[in-house]
């Protein structure tokens, strides 16, 4: 399967490169998506190599998707392409990943009326002006979409989300 | 199963909390031990919680060991009861994942002799010197020890590493 990833600088270190990492072991191919090309670098200073431009991303081609959190979605979301990705890959019912503040992607897209999905605590209010049916637990299954809440639930979200890509 | 982690502050981040939440998503307890209770905060600014302190680990209550890698490894191996930790349960044949500078404490505990591994490259000098066949790899599995070199690594390295749990 072909995974991609969509963020920008300020991503939240851990919870962009345990999700790579952790598809990679399971024999995905992991693509990551922003802005612009070279590399972007975490709040916590780790940097990852951007594999293709928002711009270049046809979403066809990708299988499934993963939204880490940190200041980066609130840029993502702000760029027309990235969001529409993010909008057609999720009503098309592939498997989404979103942790922390990923998921304001999802609300810029419009998908979350309805549906039942976690975040950080802080756009709960968001999340539920969009609609969603915010619940407060470290991992949340609604479909194709899976959702937690912090870097605390990373072992919840990707063993929930690994079940997904099989 | 009950695995143990042997760190310290200025731990490598990403070495410690990947496979802390890797090998929790598989259904195991995970436990840190270090000087002394409280935090620990790696290179990168996160902090982890110190579950005992090298003192009060029974070695016979613990299946597997992982030694994450940073400037952790180089305040460990001065302590003689964690390398004392770390030398028993690598001859009794349990699990052991090392990354990075992780094995300066196996070189310490002088169970390298004739075994094969790696390390970041900037200790392999130390390594050969300890007895160890270095081998330029991401990932080396040698019985029950299984090391990697650096960060881009850790898909590999959880990856058989897990394999070895079950």
């Amino acid at each position: 399967m072909k995974v991609l990833f969509l963020s920008a600088v300020d991503f939240e270190d851990l919870e962009l490169i345990y999700p790579l990492h952790r598809i990679k072991e399971e024999g995905h191919e992991v693509y990551i998506a922003s802005f612009e090309k070279g590399h972007i670098t975490g709040k916590h200073g780790y940097q990852v190599k951007v594999d293709l431009t928002f711009d270049e991303v046809n979403p066809e081609e990708f299988d499934a998707l993963v939204l880490p959190g940190g200041k980066a979605p609130e840029r993502v979301r702000i760029n027309e392409k990235a969001v529409a990705i993010a909008r057609k890959m999720f009503k098309e019912g592939k498997p989404v990943a979103s942790i922390c503040h990923g998921p304001q992607i999802l609300i810029s897209a419009g998908v979350l009326k309805g549906r039942k999905g976690t975040s950080t605590i802080t756009i709960k209010d968001d999340m539920i002006n969009a609609g969603c049916e915010w619940i407060n637990s470290e991992v949340v299954v609604d479909g194709n979409w899976v959702s937690s809440r912090h870097p605390g639930d990373l072992y919840a979200w990707m063993r929930e989300f690994i079940k997904l890509l099989k």
